[in-house]
């Protein structure tokens, strides 16, 4: 192998071999193919793609590369969801223990929020005394327990993906399909799941945020596990303003816990429920889709979803008092209502901008080294679409300083004003579903059940 | 300066400011700016390409990160000859003493074989003693005095082009034209030249074999350079079979001496007539081509070009009886006769073949750091398009051992045979002039003095 002669290559078009792609990241992982070789090789991608044979030998590369969380002796079909990424996206926070609770074993393994959108890990350590570190051994032993564990990608996971994301990070070359691919399949498929469920982002506040885009990922990502044995829909969702009513971390958990205890409606839990029914579909829990979603409804009504998530917590080290006294979580001292200054409909608000205000105000990270507070953030009272009139709230910050707190102010009310103006059309919260043999718009006659 | 989004910009087809390209190569210099970045940098360049604004400021910006060499006191106005590189290519050899003896300064920065391409340095050092390693102040010193110096890049010579030329190497990134430009302009400019002239390589042999690649080449140099304020003139010549009888090191030193004492003819005394007239008419030794050509002959028929040759052996620490007794210089043990198998036209022998074969032989480097046999080569005898009968000696290989002769021999025998197949026209010899303001097919009325 002459790295050179195959970047040379695949700069001018053609393709590499399955086994040339193993053992250039097979070198690449042990570092004897320096960054500066594949920082090229990944630009070159970027501009010449890679055929479906060169991206499942890539992702197959990079998941031979580490461990794979042992299979189970027990428990029922090892289903995951994981999220292209936004703001206030908490769907997992509230599947995880609400699929275990429907009998599917969740092994969640999530990541840190980065740039302006929000993380699972940074959500769940808002709660006293949470760890999403351990070993695969122990992420194993919980999931045979309980059915669900939630944590974060481990030493041993896909280390040459660490290795190349960090490199994609600072070279240009985060935006390329077949690499995004490689790097979420190949995490996921070390999972050993045997179905997943994608939700890809559509709209401003997407890494993608062209639906184009967002459905090549989405039928890129399907392809990918499709052949590598891993059951895998798709579905794409709308990102164009923040999703439910929260966005921030200890906040999130809050309203996670209501949509457990089935106080919460709206938004988030449209999009749950869309996610949770294609998982327990491919766990087999269901016959079809309004059968699944009674299922879903059912285990929380019940309490067993919020139990469930009590034994999560207490599992892995957190307060589980929580769940029944929200108040526990952390809070931030200076609490502003923000009201609206005149009457008209709720334009979609900015996720990329809230977000990014919500970084600033330590609730995010500028650098994947950055601490984060868990306490700070926004609760945004009106939908998207629905009649506001002048002096309604439009928005709660919670904030660390009064500073903060009046800069949080001044952005959300600039961020109102330029989404009046643009006066757009919120996009439909469920866009599109995406099998390996079918795509169509969601709820389309032709696949729902 | 965020150099990821720099990448990203020109990635998308954007265009960087002056200061933007000033401040990257002045950190990549340094160090400051790594490998990786620059590496996908320079990819996201090859498919983008510069605009002309960009492209000058990368050139200033690389010719920034070291020294120049400085001007004179004294002497004739400065002009450099520079060539894309072939096989059997000695012009530069001829022309540095040539033109000196024609009151032009000539300082001659030449670089090394590379490739299946042979370079000035090796067989210069051919000659025993010579050396081409020497400070700026040492060259300098040696131009004022004699008008000529025919030295290697020193280290304080556009250092940014060594990292990045040694990083595009290794990373599939070598063949970008406005890359190219930068790397060649920077070390030219360097020179603080009044005037350049570049040969241009076309065909088989050339690093771009392509004419359209090699026009776009040439007139991307062209445009640099005369922005910079050096009067800069292109040749397209053939490089589709070896230029001359010879091609190896010690070997072209007999044929180039030859040529100064008015003993050769054809191919590269076309070659060397033609550039050095160019390199005459920018220093304003000569009002029009057939002029130049005149006081060129004159120089080699006096012998004061022989003569201006002697003292550059001398000044650089050679022996300069080679000059008179070319049995002095290294001549290798084993010489062959190789003979024509059948008659017919004799076609053109491909250079990359003959090259190579002659990389094979030790007279070349396929690792910069490999050490050259300057002694090894190949004599050639017919010209290309001339007719041969069974019988004639085609070639006359020297080579370090039988073996090798041997190796030699056979590729020569089944490049012939190749050849004869193809049954390719050559190309003129001469092919197009390129200036900042015109470009016509060689010898065209319209420029022609």
């Amino acid at each position: 192998m002459v790295v050179p002669r195959l970047i040379e290559r695949k700069r001018d078009g053609g393709a590499l071999s399955g086994d040339e792609w193993r053992e250039l990241i097979a070198h690449y992982a042990t570092g004897a193919v320096p960054d500066y070789q594949m920082a090229a090789m990944a630009m070159a991608v970027l501009f010449r793609g890679l055929t479906d044979e060169e991206l499942a030998a890539l992702t197959g590369a990079m998941l031979d590369s580490g461990e794979r969380l042992p299979r189970s002796a027990t428990g029922g079909r090892r289903i995951d969801k994981h999220s292209t990424g936004g703001v206030g996206d908490k769907t997992s926070l509230i599947l995880a223990p609400l699929l275990a609770a429907c009998g599917v074993a969740v092994p969640m393994m999530s990541g840190r929020g980065l740039g302006h959108t929000g993380g699972t890990l940074d959500k769940l350590e808002s709660i006293p005394g949470f760890t999403t570190r351990m070993p695969l051994s122990e992420a194993v032993r919980q999931l045979d327990a309980i059915g669900v564990v939630m944590f974060g990608q481990t030493e041993e996971i896909v280390p040459a993906d660490r290795r190349l994301y960090a490199l994609r990070d600072v070279t240009g070359t985060v935006e390329s399909i077949p690499l995004i691919t490689a790097s979420i399949m190949s995490k996921k498929l070390a999972e050993q799941l045997d179905g997943l469920v994608l939700d890809v982002k559509v709209g401003s506040g997407a890494f993608l945020p062209n639906i184009a885009d967002a459905r090549t990922l989405a039928r890129t990502m399907v392809g990918v596990g499709e052949r590598a044995g891993c059951r895998t829909v798709a579905i794409l969702t709308a990102m164009d303003r923040p999703l439910g009513r929260t966005a921030g971390n200890a906040i999130e958990v809050v309203e996670s816990i209501a949509a457990m205890r089935g106080e919460a409606a709206g938004d988030p839990m449209e999009v749950t429920l869309a996610l949770g029914a294609e998982m327990l579909l491919l766990a087999g829990g269901a016959t079809g889709r309004g059968e699944a979603v009674q299922i879903l409804k059912s285990a929380i009504r019940s309490g067993a979803a919020l139990e469930r998530f009590r034994e999560v917590i207490r599992w892995q080290g957190g307060d589980p008092e929580v769940v029944d006294h929200p108040e526990r979580l952390p809070r931030a001292p200076e609490i502003r209502e923000v009201r609206v200054g005149r009457s008209g409909r709720m334009p979609p608000l900015s996720p990329r901008v809230l977000g990014e205000m919500i970084v600033a105000m330590g609730g995010g990270r500028r650098m994947a080294a950055d601490a984060v507070d868990p306490a700070v953030g926004l609760e945004i009272l009106p939908r998207a679409g629905q009649s506001v009139a002048a002096g309604d709230v439009l928005a709660i910050v919670h904030a660390r300083t009064p500073a903060s707190a009046d800069d949080a102010e001044l952005t959300l009310r600039r961020a109102l004003d330029h989404a009046w103006q643009e006066d757009a059309e919120p996009l439909p919260l469920l866009l599109e579903r995406i099998t390996h043999d079918h795509a169509a718009p969601y709820g389309d006659p032709a696949w729902e059940h």
